[in-house]
C-alpha cells in the first residue's frame, strides 16, 4: 500500500497523448481479439525486454538501443498466436493513410513502427482458424479513437478476449500512479499466463498487497471451500485430458508500460526489465518456457528526463503499476462460457472475497 | 581461392529438403518482391543474428536459443520494409493449409513458425504504395513447389528485385559448398547494401577474391575510365539531391545459411553471426546505421553433429559462402530502368571485366 495516487482513469490513457483500442469476437467459434496502443502522431520512444521462453514478436530488433529508429507509432497486442501478428499489417495500413510513420522520403513516404506481441488462445472459441488478422488490427485503430478521452477499456476485451489465468478466466487490466515530480507512470497488460494469479493456500490475489490506498483494500479473505474448488478447478483447466483443450498450457502476459517522461530507448528497455519484476510479484510461475512474456515501455517525451532519483522513482512505480494492472485485470474478468466448459473468472470462483452490496 | 567444390547447384537447394521460392513485380510502379525459404515439413533448426543499424524483423525472439520453439518452417524475406513483413502471413497461412506447424493441440492445430527480415526498396519503381503483402507470400511459397530439384534462382528476383548495392544494382545471390565430413554449407542473400560491393579504386568485387576455383577467377580487372563513372554514379544514387528519390540511403542486406549438419540453436546463431563476417569481407561499409543486416541459420540435421573441429569448418564456410553468394548476386544482377533514373549492374557497369566472348 502507498499513499502515490493514480491518474484520472487509473489506466494507461492517463498518460496524454495514448490511446488505446480493442476489437473482438466472442461468438462463431471464436474467442479472440486484438489491442492496439497508439503513441501520439509523432510517436513515442520505446523499448523492450522479452523473458517469457516462447515469444511470439515483431519489430522487437528495432528497439534495441544500439539501432537506429527511435520511435514507435503503435504497439499491437492480439490473440491467436503467430497468426495474430497480421493484425498489425492492419495497424501499419490505418497509420499509413494517416500519414504516420517513420519519414523516408517525400511527402507521405513514411513506415509506421508497429512492434507487436501475441498470446496463445487458438482454439479455446471453439474453431482454431478464428484468429485475428489485418482487418481486426484496423477494426482495433478505429476504436482508438472512438472515446478520445475515456479510460482504457479492462476485463475481456480486445487481446484479452480468449485470456487463461493459471485456469481462471484472463483479461486486460491497467493502472497508473502520479510520481512525487509530476511525471504519469501507467501500465496496460493482457494477462494470459501459466502461472496462478492467486495464492493456492488462501486464493488472495498475489496482486493485492501492492495496491494504491484503497484499491483491492476491499477484498476480503475468501472461503476455504471456494479456495479448494478453485484450485482443482485450475489443474483441470491447466491439463484437461493431457492435452489442453482450452490451450491453457501454452500462455503469454504481455504489457505496455507508458510515461510522459523524457527517457531513452535504452531507459525504456530498463523500465520494460524492471516491470517484469512486477509481473513475478503478481503471477507464479512466470517467464516459462509455456509463457512469451513480453514488455514493452513507451515515452512520449512531454516532460523532461527524470535525474537518477526520479528515474529510480519511475523504475519503482513500473513495476508496482503492472502488478496492480494484472490484479485489476483478474477483477474485471467475467466468466465466459466456451465450448471446452466455463471459463471462471475470479469474481465467480471467489465470491465471499467480495463484500455483500449493502 | 580453395580447394573446395560446390555443390550441384551451388545454390541453397543443395541442402537437401529446402526450397527456395520468389515472387515479384515490376510494372504498375512495383520493384519489389519476396523470397521464401521453406524448411523440411518437419522443421529446421534455426537461429539469428541481427547485426545493422536499422532491422525489420518478426519472430526472431523466439530464436533466443534459451527459449522453447527449437524449429522454424520458413524464413521470408521481403522488400517494403516493415510493410513487407505481412508476406509472412501469407506463408503461415499456406503452411497451415498444408498441415506443416508447430504442434499445440489436435490434428491439424498446428502454428507455423515463419521468422522473417525486410530490405528497403520502397518507392523504387516509382509507386511508394507498391509493397509485398501476405498475397505476395503466398505467391513465393507456390514458387518455391514449381522446380523441386532446381537451383535456387538467383538475380533480380523475389526479394532482390528492388535491391541496390552501394548505387549498383543489388539482386538475390546464392552459394554452396561440400566439407570435407561430406555436410553442404549454403547460403542465399538479398544484397541491398548501402557499402559498396566494390573496390571504388579498382572496381573489383571484394568478394572475388574469396572463390571457389573457377568461381569468379575469368574476371579482369575493369578498365580506369569505368572505375571513374561508377564511383560518381554511385555518389549520385545514394544521395540524390539529399533526398534519395531510389531510397539508396535506407538499405539491409539479409542472408539465410543452410546446412544439413545438425546444431543446436545456440549453435545455429554462432553460425548467423560468423556468417556477417562473411558479409563484412564482400560489402564496406556494412551493418550501418541505414542497413537492418539480418542472418538466419537453418540446421535440417539430416547428418550428424559435428565435433569441434568440424563445426569449425562449418564456421568459415558459413562466412566463406555468404562473401561468394554477394558476389554472385552482384554477378546476376541486371540493369533496371526506374522512373528515377538506370540502376546499372556489376556487367553493365563494368563491360571490361568480362573477357569477350570467343
Amino acid at each position: 500500500m502507498s499513499d502515490r495516487q493514480p491518474g484520472a482513469t487509473n489506466s494507461l490513457t492517463d498518460v496524454a497523448g495514448i490511446r488505446v483500442g480493442h476489437a473482438d469476437r466472442r461468438v462463431g467459434g471464436w474467442l479472440s481479439g486484438t489491442t492496439v496502443i497508439l503513441a501520439p502522431d509523432s510517436g513515442a520512444v520505446a523499448g523492450v525486454d522479452v523473458r517469457g521462453g516462447g515469444p511470439g514478436t515483431r519489430e522487437t530488433d528495432l528497439l534495441d538501443p544500439r539501432n537506429q529508429v527511435e520511435r514507435v507509432h503503435a504497439i499491437v497486442f492480439s490473440g491467436g498466436s503467430a497468426f495474430g501478428l497480421a493484425a498489425a499489417d492492419g495497424v501499419m495500413q490505418r497509420l499509413f493513410k494517416a500519414g504516420v510513420g517513420y519519414p523516408t522520403g517525400g511527402p507521405g513516404e513514411v513506415v509506421p513502427i508497429v512492434p507487436g506481441a501475441v498470446i496463445f488462445d487458438l482454439g479455446r472459441g471453439g474453431d482454431f482458424t478464428k484468429r485475428p488478422g489485418a482487418g481486426m488490427g484496423q477494426e482495433a485503430y478505429d476504436a482508438a479513437f472512438s472515446s478520445p478521452d475515456g479510460p482504457a477499456l479492462i476485463g475481456v476485451v480486445g487481446a484479452g478476449t480468449g485470456a487463461i489465468a493459471g485456469g481462471l478466466k484472463g483479461a486486460v487490466g491497467s493502472a497508473s500512479v502520479l510520481l512525487a515530480d509530476g511525471a504519469t507512470v501507467a501500465a496496460l497488460v493482457v494477462v494470459n499466463s501459466f502461472g496462478s494469479c492467486i495464492d493456492p493456500l488462501t486464493g488472495e490475489l498475489y496482486a493485492a498487497r501492492f495496491g494504491l490506498l484503497g484499491e483491492f483494500t476491499q477484498l476480503l479473505p475468501p472461503k476455504a471451500d471456494e479456495v479448494v474448488a478453485a484450485r482443482a478447478d485450475a489443474e483441470v483447466k491447466i491439463f484437461p485430458g493431457g492435452q489442453g483443450r482450452l490451450g491453457a498450457a501454452l500462455a503469454t502476459t504481455i504489457a505496455v508500460v507508458a510515461t510522459d517522461a523524457t527517457l531513452t530507448k535504452a531507459q525504456c528497455a530498463k523500465v520494460s526489465g524492471i516491470a517484469h519484476d512486477g509481473m513475478a510479484r503478481a503471477i507464479r510461475p512466470v517467464h516459462t518456457m509455456f509463457d512469451g512474456d513480453t514488455v514493452f515501455t513507451l515515452a512520449t517525451g512531454d516532460r523532461g528526463a527524470p535525474d537518477m532519483l526520479a528515474f529510480h522513482a519511475l523504475l519503482e512505480a513500473a513495476g508496482d503499476c503492472l502488478t496492480r494492472a494484472i490484479g485489476r485485470a483478474m477483477l474485471a474478468a467475467e466468466s465466459v462460457q466456451t465450448p471446452a466448459g466455463l471459463l471462471r473468472s475470479y469474481r465467480d470462483a471467489f465470491p465471499s472475497a467480495f463484500p455483500a452490496t449493502p
